[in-house]
């Protein structure tokens, strides 16, 4: 045994003996200890490095000195020279066992990194993509024992990778023989799912890089991440130039309805936008598009099948059959991408007809397949894709709301764009607003406003504004539980009779410009709320609850509305507000969780095969809970949880009995309050 | 037992009893009779009609009557109304059991197909392609129970043909919905490889083709087959267009070396003329380019790399390495075809630096490693590639013939066009010849020869025409062993002083333009024909062999000339005369033989993984080999079997002592004769 020694690696404390001379390397490997090598143990990558300890390690049972490894050799001072090793890290493959060690592995030399998401409450992304490098030494040809440089390229891959059955793409073949001998028979291959062969370049190559896509009807964004460590480099997003041919997701696909054949125009759209923003990302972060090689995209089912090249006429009316629910694999060249010729692409799966692929990532990110609480999840855009569940069962349907969210059929909505009111405060007294645009940091009763402001103006509501000024308007009375504007109370009120109904004044310039919230605007609200929550009604009753524990509101909406807000209005049922949360761009998240992860891909497929589709439009219940979910908050539900966080008006006046009876309640209230 | 009957099947002979009432499909798929069906039983596709045979069929024990099968029933009317039935044929799908019966299956109606070829010392030809067609009946969409249109014809396919695990490509997703609706839930879809979805057509789909192509230096060539039949719809050829980069193999590549990047310019010379090909063979049938869904390629080293768009330098210089030597499954786009996109494309293996996928398919077509006897496989082009073997072992290798044997470097040789000399005749006592040129079936002597060439004249000699005459003029002793031309004997022959050599006149038109057969051209075939006996005479020392049983001599040139005059030259060993085969076009049918059947993709990939490559420019013995090959025949062989067929002359004059020697030799053979 004087011939062996004691190796304990930390933080797993995996230990083993191992005879004199062993690299730390093979020793980590052959205890199944998580250590990264692109290289093979060449000392060229450095991703192998560990951290020596010295001292008595009663627990182990060992001394370890740094005297137990052997010296710095020429091959680790030549990578230290070159690329730099940080003081006291050593290369495990050129490290060798002299006497017992205790051998510290740090987070990024482990194979499977992770990478820490800002919010606590989800978990964090395992990297280990689909495409991996590997840095190879090839056989030269010999005349005597004549064979393709391909041949041996792979008898290398199975010796020095254990990786055999390789398909390999054209272009490496239109490429190999120049790559192998630029890089003098040593060169970096790329593999997908443990065998494509991707790509092959010259010598030793670092770094490759992916995108997470996420199309949404109104704005495309992406996310540029290094495929090694999983970082997110840049990211970015525009409008998504499909506008031109319809403002929402059913007026495209009418387009296509009107023009057939007019998809096509669509899907050259957002291809272009997809490019675009690739090279935007590759600039900012200074690498080649040739180096990308792996792209993930999600979407609503719309957008996922145009970008696809697919006519989405059937998902414009019932039954809303998708051409396909599941993933897919294709080759990013077939999306028309311009970055590596080779790189491929991988679309989540479509839940339903109107459940998309971006839903599938809201739940990759968010992760309710995972938990025992009662999650829901909402990313309301024209339509709402609703998912409830938690790990023992998953519901999914979709509410049509219509675009009354995202400022379309509100007569002074506007998209959110700087200029745009998106915060609203009403006072309970004068029934004044002040109001905060996107842009500007002040409020509008602030010093400088009007200045800061000068240069856009204030020139209309975006989608969480709507939510706001009609929250506002409820709790401050001037809107009573049906959703009737009063007026005609006191002058100097900012309530304007229109016609038979009475508008809002929100907001007026020194010009006398105004913005003002009509009776229709309520209106459009209030029967998109209603649909969103008789969605969530229809798959509470199908999951047997009454209450649900985790509300996540996802999407470029309803990551911009107030939780407490969106209560206020019933879009979504009680929670305990703490409980509430913007998802942030979940679904962009998911893109990029299953673009560094291969085993999410997996994951997702699996979920969502299971999870079980609701269809509102066949479930007789979804029109009564539509019409009850009317109110504010709504007729049929207490609101314990909203109760404790804001002070909402009493209850029980009557709706539609015009203005003077709101008027009284609103005085009723005030008095009340 | 009384409610089960017997059936037999012939010509099988498979036999069983079933229930009273079960269809004969049914039955003989139990029995695993080979009985065809595309619509599944459906009576649309008609593929697997049977003959019911009537009588007393002592051998099998019973006796059979039309009465003993269901009456034709309605489905079975429709369809011989619609699509016609041959008398006394029925449709097994349709026609139930009701006694004993004796079914006949006739060839046609079999899955495994035969095609017979020609010639009767080769196998035939198992039609059992790589894409096949399938008929489904798809559920449609209910919003009860919502899924993908993708999913239902999964759904369909593995309940009604048992197929799982689809992988289906981007445009069957685009086309999916529009087809389905289209056929009103019936489609039909062509699966490759029992795995990839490649194309949906609506309804009912009977025919989908494939071409099978073969890219010589000189000409490429095309097969277009019934994928069902396996039957050739239509053949065609035309020049490759590469030549305007260099007339031979050599000068490509050179002109590759020379300037860096244009084997891109050969590459979209060759796939024009693939599309160009496509486009006439297809008009010729009478079929749409887009119901070609598989494509075979075979071609020599060089061709195959520059079809792919891979750079042939390599291939240039030692060591020869190829890109890769192993069989390729592309996308048919990824060559530019412009058939199905979604068609794919299959490229034989290449064997060696030299010796191209095109010698693997006249292996396949051959089938020397599925014979006993000794066979070489010759393909003369610029290089010769050799292939000798039987089923215990083969070998190959190629040897550097030069153009010499295309008509370049001969001073009137040309390419084989109208107007070029292809057979020759030297009368043995005036030593005229007389000659017959492409284009004409006269003799040079006969009647109307004149002027049935008027049009083209008499251009040239072509590659066949070079061989024969050289052999004709050893024959007649105006060459003599070592390949010197006398002359200068007698006043009236046709042999004139050339400075200080002599050249044959082979020709004179009635102008007094002459073509001529010069000492510097019998140098260059000597040259030619000994580096190929060389290669031929290596392989047989690597095996141990002396003589060999079966030689065919393949390609364009190998399929002209004649079998008794390359072995007078002593281009291929000796052997039984009779047991020397024309090739015809045998790389053109082995591409055919990969494209309807695939286990023959196997096969040949197995084949070739076994072969022995041997290089020639790195054995010694090939030189020597070489040398004494320049004789003619040559001075190390005897030619026992040559010499039974035709009358040699004797042998044992001394070389080089010119023309009086050498008239003293042919006087001597003369009387000696």
């Amino acid at each position: 045994m004087s011939d062996d020694a004691l190796v304990v690696f930390l933080p797993s404390g995996k230990r083993g003996n191992f005879p004199l001379g062993t690299p730390l390397l093979d020793a980590a490997r052959s205890l199944g200890v998580d250590v990264d090598s692109v290289c093979g143990g060449r000392s060229i990558c450095g991703r192998c490095q560990v951290r020596l300890e010295e001292g008595q390690f009663a627990k182990h049972g060992i001394t370890s000195s740094l005297a137990n490894a052997s010296e710095v050799g020429e091959a680790e001072l030549r990578y230290a020279n070159k690329r730099g090793l940080v003081e006291g890290r050593r290369l495990s493959c050129q490290t060798r066992v002299l006497g017992n060690l205790v051998v510290d592995v740090p987070p990024e030399s482990q194979v499977h990194k992770q990478v820490v998401r800002k919010r606590a409450d989800v978990r964090d992304i395992e990297v280990d993509p689909e495409v991996k490098l590997h840095y190879v030494e090839v056989a030269e040809p010999d005349m005597h024992d004549p064979s393709g440089d391909l041949r041996r390229l792979e008898q290398a891959l199975e010796s020095q990778w254990g990786i055999t059955g390789l398909v390999t793409d054209l272009r490496v073949l239109q490429e190999i023989q120049q790559a192998l001998r630029d890089g003098e028979w040593k060169a970096t291959v790329a593999v997908r799912e443990e065998k494509r062969l991707l790509a092959i370049f010259p010598g030793f190559k670092e770094k490759i890089y992916g995108l997470a896509y996420d199309i949404g009807s109104t704005t495309v964004a992406v996310h540029l991440c290094d495929l090694e460590t999983g970082q997110v480099l840049a990211s970015d997003g525009m409008m998504n130039p499909q506008i031109r041919y319809g403002e929402d997701l059913m007026s495209r696909v009418s387009y296509v309805m009107m023009n057939p054949g007019g998809h096509l125009k669509m899907t050259e759209a957002v291809r272009g936008a997809l490019n675009g923003l690739a090279e935007r990302v590759a600039e900012e972060a200074g690498i080649e598009l040739t180096d990308i090689l792996e792209v993930t995209v999600v979407g609503n089912p719309v957008m996922h099948h145009l970008v696809l090249g697919i006519d989405p006429t059937e998902l414009g009316g019932a039954p809303f059959a998708l051409a396909t629910d599941q993933a897919l694999n294709i080759w990013a060249s077939q999306l028309d991408l311009r970055i590596n010729p080779d790189a491929r692409c991988y679309l989540l799966p479509c839940i339903a007809g109107h459940v998309g692929a971006d839903a599938a990532a809201v739940v990759l990110s968010e992760g309710p397949h995972l938990r025992d609480e009662m999650s829901l999840l909402v990313d309301v855009g024209t339509n709402a894709e609703i998912v409830l569940g938690s790990k023992e069962r998953l519901l999914a349907c979709s509410s049509p709301t219509g675009p009354a969210f995202e400022g379309a059929q509100i007569s002074a909505g506007q998209r959110a764009a700087p200029g745009a009111i998106e915060r609203v405060r009403i006072d309970r007294e004068s029934l004044a607003a002040k109001v905060k645009v996107i842009g500007c940091d002040l409020w509008s009763d602030e010093e400088g406003f009007d200045e800061a402001v000068a240069k856009t103006g204030v020139t209309g509501i975006c989608g969480s504004g709507i939510i706001e000024v009609i929250a506002e308007m409820y709790l401050a009375g001037i809107i009573n539980e049906d959703g009737v504007i009063g007026g005609a109370g006191r002058q100097e009120d900012p309530i304007v009779q229109d016609g038979r109904t009475f508008s809002y004044r929100l907001y007026r310039d020194d010009d006398g410009k105004e913005l003002r919230v009509t009776q229709n605007d309520v209106r459009a609200i209030q029967l998109a709320k209603a649909a969103l929550y008789a969605g969530v009604r229809l798959l509470m009753d199908r999951m047997g609850v009454e209450q649900v524990e985790r509300i996540t509101l996802a999407g470029a909406f309803g990551n911009h509305i107030d939780p407490k807000y969106a209560m206020v209005l019933g879009l979504v049922p009680d929670c305990v507000v703490s409980k509430v949360a913007n998802g942030g761009n979940a679904a962009g998240t998911g893109a990029r969780i299953a673009l560094v992860n291969r085993a999410a891909r997996r994951e997702i497929e699996e979920v969502v095969r299971r999870i079980e589709k609701v269809e509102t439009a066949v479930e007789p219940k979804f029109q009564e809970h539509f019409v009850q979910a009317m109110a504010f908050p709504h007729k049929s539900d207490a609101f314990p949880h909203l109760s404790e966080a804001v002070t909402l008006p009493p209850r029980g006046v009557a709706a539609g009995t015009a203005v003077a009876a709101n008027q009284g309640g609103r005085r009723r209230r005030r008095r009340a309050s």
